[in-house]
């Protein structure tokens, strides 16, 4: 059993429609359980760390689904409250070309956005741990979920615990105005960040440069600024982003930045055609956190961040279900997508 | 186009597994969109009435999709108001023999919940209508809505309009003394309702003899004891309940009894060997209706009742896809089962 | 190989909806292909025989697969010729409990309909048969079909081969007058006649008894009158029917009676939980043949030809996918279902 | 309600095999219901106007499931006869890379093609409708279709409707002599004649510059001249066309061009990555219906035409499921594919 | 976490059929992974038990699979073993009426056939160990096999865990004598036995009375002998049998029957309509010890056993997805079938 | 029905995973049978050969379901001897972009690989045959398979029939040193060698050139020495291999070089979008044939295979399922991908 490493957030049931159906065309919707943090905790049990999922879900057979869909990809859910009203739920419809994949979400009321401090014994959760992953996802869907991300911080640092956020900044859960509230605080917590130019400028108010995100460009000057005020500011370890150029809703550029307060670094880009893109930025961050507990080379956890990631477009469902072994042979120059026999 | 004909309540979207799937196996739900009203709805369009619903649901693709679903089975959509934050949910799995099918729900919050009067213009809805169909769900399911039907009701009465109540005691949206302090009030504008023992007793407060409805036995007795309780209390025109003997989950005993103040009329019994029996009272409701409105035999009218909703058991989805002269020929006597070529 | 047989008619793609879906819920078909005379030859290839299936299907990928479907399960395909416009189909939905199964037909103008004299060879068809085998519908499907059908007969005749006819009155194609035109001339060929009191007396003219299909009872002295005069006005060897006794669309009992001309045999009777019903006669017709062929004994083969068929109730599809040894393990007493490992 | 639109013509049962499979792999088929005409019927109701769908269908349950198709995405069925035969039937494979996609028709003897004067009340129909399309399919499929068609057009010209149609040549319906014999006749009626090359060539006799279809060229100026003689031999108000360059099965260019007498303007191209390309044009010409109904803008209207047809393109079945938001997001520049939320 | 059981033996493949489709028809598997004291194993999960699987799977994605699909359902599976070269697969096709289930093995040179005594540390398994179960397969997949079986028990014994046995007697794997060779050896280490009278005999020799099993009838006399014999000679606490009396594929009577030494207990009867009646045995082993560990009343254990086997027959796949409390609900008297909502 | 052709070795049941799902995702398999050899004669027969298949296969009904795949196809299935404890099987997972496919074997013990020389008999199998195809993985699978193999070739030569080979080097099967020994033999009865550079180094210890397979470049003039070789060792009469160029999973380049002792001729090169490159090689090798049994010009053989098993990219399955005709168009230059009416 490796590493104890623990991620905490919401788990939502998806529906999806089948190949590119639109959901005005559906009759059936295919089923995945999954969210930022729930996605992140897969990949670390895919590599062999001893991931551990920290939420709240309704005592039903589909909350009970949610905890089996972690368990068979190997994450622990002892410390899965059971309790509340109802699962959140995303609805997915995938698109193609120049149409765009859509998300309809209802979630609010979810056992986790009304849990309470008594569900979780955050002693016990971080006993022993080395990693802690959360999303800006995670603060934002309720007051009390702010409030118990603080109290999982304050908990994890008194274990010693090294700390990931993935900004994610979403619009239809707060406004700049209230995340920034809440995240600033929260980022003194942090030791690793990870988030694109928008999560900057919406989440912590650090103004990206001219990038256009439903432009196929980068600018990446823009982010060597922000990158250096958040470094000062937060005194984080590493600062990271991935940089998507979406050419359409079936091709996408992908690579990645990381800044370690004294030299930028950028991947090797991949040009993805996707199969998925949903759960591709979490996919990224459990590489990265993979990479960063495994070695020493903050460079190899970048390439291999980009490269787990790179492989999650390719495969339907939030979560990214490949190996470590499987990465490694991507990064070490194999894209050839020959057949292994 | 027939008669105008109108039913008000929640239309919800079902997510049912596969074959006889537990919700634990699930890999992928079927979609339907019913709820009592909605399929009463689909039921007598399928009639050849002008079928109206009266609803709310989310301005989203999913909301859509419920509209298109009521559309493809011939239900008039124009009085089903816009907005709101969600379409209530219910999840199925089907049971088999000696296990029950499941019914999970996930419907507060939903759009006709939080409703508003403004959404619903009861003067255009009811003019020229001669028929309005609700259930004991619809004011259960919030205050607001409780409100709406009581005003729907008045409207409808304005109108000249004939009242029919499904009474459908649901004990996860109310107490009996919830139920029994709204529907009562609202027992003074119907003209036909439709109810079992249970929902006589928690719902209007009639003590029901001693039938265990979890047993396959049956009290007439006890049923002639309520009717006559009801009709003299509320003055119905018609007092009527289905007769449901659940051998198992597989296979039930169908039949009704009718109460016109002087006649007490027990229907044909049929042994149904059952695809789908979520809806079952619900094409009972629109064939009772058909009946009372096409013909002035209300005995016809139960038989036609029993034998559509006898139909409806072999159906997949909740609502009841038969013609009147598929109805008939089973009710004159061709329960068969022989190939129609 | 096993002995030359040959039958001649029509094969139809079926286009069935998914478990009991109604035609109106359907967003998808199951394929197969059908027909009569189509499935007895998959009857006989099973159980080893040399099977040849004469027809005629268009030169499209369509009629391919029509001749793909004949050859995956063994029928020799080399005797159907190929042209015309379009290969016929038919739609189905499938029954429950009180609801019968539904055939919508759409066969009108298909290859078969419209081949010519020209499209075969008898001669080399016919060389080395022994057993020839159609049914009523081939001749009712076009006038040019009936010709067809005598021309064959002739030559089987010429080449010495045992004929039988499935008499199948199907009131969509002719009337009882057409019927009784075309094949009471056709009759002079035959050997063995199968048919019921309805196909009797639709094609053939002989009054039943009072057996009114519609209900489950069965008149064996009605059909005990009928079958001596068919024996006597047109000297078959055999006269054959199957007794369905039609409780539901979902079960059935299953029998069957022969008549020598000296004694009259009933079968031992199934009663049968139906997967699909379609094609159950042309799976008795099937091991009718194939007990006559493989034994002097006409009880066998009755007893055979109602084993083999009430099998088939239990498989999807036209056809029949059982070996002889299985038909042979029900009928030697094993009906107890257990599972075969 | 918006602006009542009218288009008239055949709707077909679609069956299409499952992904990429061929025709001799499928063991299913995927049903929906479409044709030219309908196909612009289902886009014009989704951009809001009254839509109504002119044709005649058989009165048993296939042809009930095409009109719930369309009364599904909100197009108005009143004007659709019921009687007849049968419902015409294409076979749809679809292709990749350089494997085209196939269709095989199965069209002939179909309810419309057959359907008499009586069947339609044009007065009716036209009444109050600002626009009428129709195919150059229409006339096509028999002799009764050709005369309806011209009953049809006189009488929308009586009621001062719009007239568009889309020339379509279809070649197993008709030879160039007979299509230019009706077509030219019926020209006389049109206002926006759409129609490629080939279509101007084999159904008005135009002769087309050098462009080969089958080569991924575009010839413009070969266009230019024969929308020239066009617009002077029938004075249409535009003419225009779509330019599909077929790169291969998976992927195309595809822009359009208009012409209004005085100006040649040709739309941005995009180059479309295909899930499904059936009904390409058809959602052409709904969108251009739309542009030059909504605005007085013609080229706002091709833009806007292309932009709905380029995301046809990713949407399986016939029809095309977009909102006119999601064109005008698409068409004022955002074709990144970024998800959504 | 309850308290810790441990089950050992093979778990498969089951590539199993769509409905009751036979081989020769399918296009598509549905894959499940079960086997005996897999399926056991997963009945204990389910009871709250810390439940533990012992065998060795292929270190490939196939292996990873079935380990994937036990951690779902909540095994442990720690102490699995990974290496050789296949895991053993097993068909199904599903029967129906008189027609049988049918199943075709292919699990000789499995991982776990082939395992060494290396690959377990039986020490550590049964350290705290309350129960081990294990059956007459896993002793007769190989020689090796037989060994380990042995090491385990002597280990269990040591640890001074319960032993049961479901003696399972498989034709296709060894001879009655081998059966009996190895068999009876192990049978000192057993608590609770479970047999019917053809593995009593074909295992341990005692012979049966003259019950048929292919009949429905059951010779209760016939048992309570060799029950007598069984207890005589091993010491066992309990000797056990389920009844079952197979009507058909479709209907089977199910009840069992246990001896403690004094008193013969047969438990209730069931009338079960099968869905899917594969692992019925193993859920009734896996009920037994739930009531065996959970109270000291034989009888109740019988009774849940038998409910939870009933339930079983209903629930598609090779485990039993049942909580204890609904098994509670049935054997409390609650059959009816009636939907919960 | 055209020359007799004659392909040996294994066919085996592929379980594949639907869309692009990872084993570990997957609840169900699609089922095709496929191998090499098996599906070269698919080729054959789809180009009008009287193509045999020669292998052996289990007597139960998966084996009959690989003999049923093998005759709806058109493969005569006569030389197929029946008997053996399994048929091989392999597991397959489609890969996307850098992703690459997946495939696990379980192979061993299967009949083909068991079988005896007096399951054959090779005088009838060549007698009037014309060609012989055969694969380094038939000799590869057992000792017995390589010493049928070689008696196999020994008669068809005897035979005067022209040998055909496909390298086909299998690391899984044998090392290069057994290849090397054993396949060196047979090279004496090739007429037409098939294998690219890792397969001539391997098999036959021809150094290639550096040309690395997992890069996108390709290395001809290292080709050009090894085929001088090979032709100068062997006295082949054409060496033959296909070139492919692996951008990714997705995409790739394909096209193919023939030496006929003259002359080097590198065909068109075409650039595929990947459905399913399983069997490419394999519908290479049937074009091959095809063209070389066609016509004299082995230029225009090698284009009709590279056509063809560019073609076969774009189908599922193993096998190749298009004509000579759909060939014959794309190699005369229509790759456009319009649809076909």
């Amino acid at each position: 059993m490796g590493k104890k490493v623990v991620t905490m957030g919401e788990i939502m049931l998806r529906l999806s429609t089948e190949g590119y159906d639109r959901f005005t065309q559906a009759e059936r919707f295919d089923i995945v359980y999954g969210g930022g943090e729930a996605n992140v905790a897969v990949s670390l049990a895919n590599y062999g760390f001893d991931a551990h999922f920290v939420s709240k879900l309704p005592d039903n057979p589909i909350g009970q689904s949610a905890v089996n869909h972690l368990r068979r990809y190997g994450v622990a859910t002892d410390y899965i409250a059971r309790g509340g009203d109802r699962i959140g739920i995303y609805y997915l419809e995938t698109g193609a070309s120049m149409r765009p994949s859509k998300v309809v979400y209802d979630r609010a009321h979810s056992a986790i956005a009304e849990a309470d401090l008594e569900d979780f014994d955050f002693d016990a959760i971080f006993a022993d741990a080395e990693w802690f992953h959360f999303s800006g996802i995670t603060p934002a869907i309720s007051k009390k979920a702010a409030v118990l991300t603080e109290k999982a911080l304050i908990a994890a640092k008194k274990h010693g615990v090294t700390v990931s956020v993935d900004l994610n900044y979403r619009k239809k859960l707060w406004t700049p105005a209230e995340a920034k509230e809440v995240m600033t605080k929260l980022m003194a917590y942090v030791d690793v960040c990870i988030g694109n130019e928008e999560d900057a400028e919406k989440v912590l108010g650090f103004k990206p440069g001219e990038t256009d995100v439903t432009k196929g460009s980068l600018e990446l000057d823009g982010y060597k600024t922000i990158f250096k005020q958040m470094k000062e500011t937060f005194d984080f370890k590493y600062v990271v982003t991935t940089l998507r150029e979406s050419y359409s809703a079936s091709d996408n550029g992908w690579s990645a930045l990381i800044y370690d307060g004294n030299e930028f670094y950028r991947s090797k880009k991949y040009d993805v055609r996707i199969v998925d893109r949903v759960g591709g930025g979490d996919s990224f961050a459990g590489g990265l956190i993979y990479g960063l507990l495994s070695s020493d080379d903050f460079k190899y956890a970048l390439e291999f961040a980009v490269g787990a990631s790179a492989l999650k477009h390719t495969i339907k469902g939030d979560a990214n279900h490949v190996t470590a072994d499987e990465v490694e042979t991507l990064i070490n120059g194999d894209a050839s997508g020959r057949v292994q026999r």
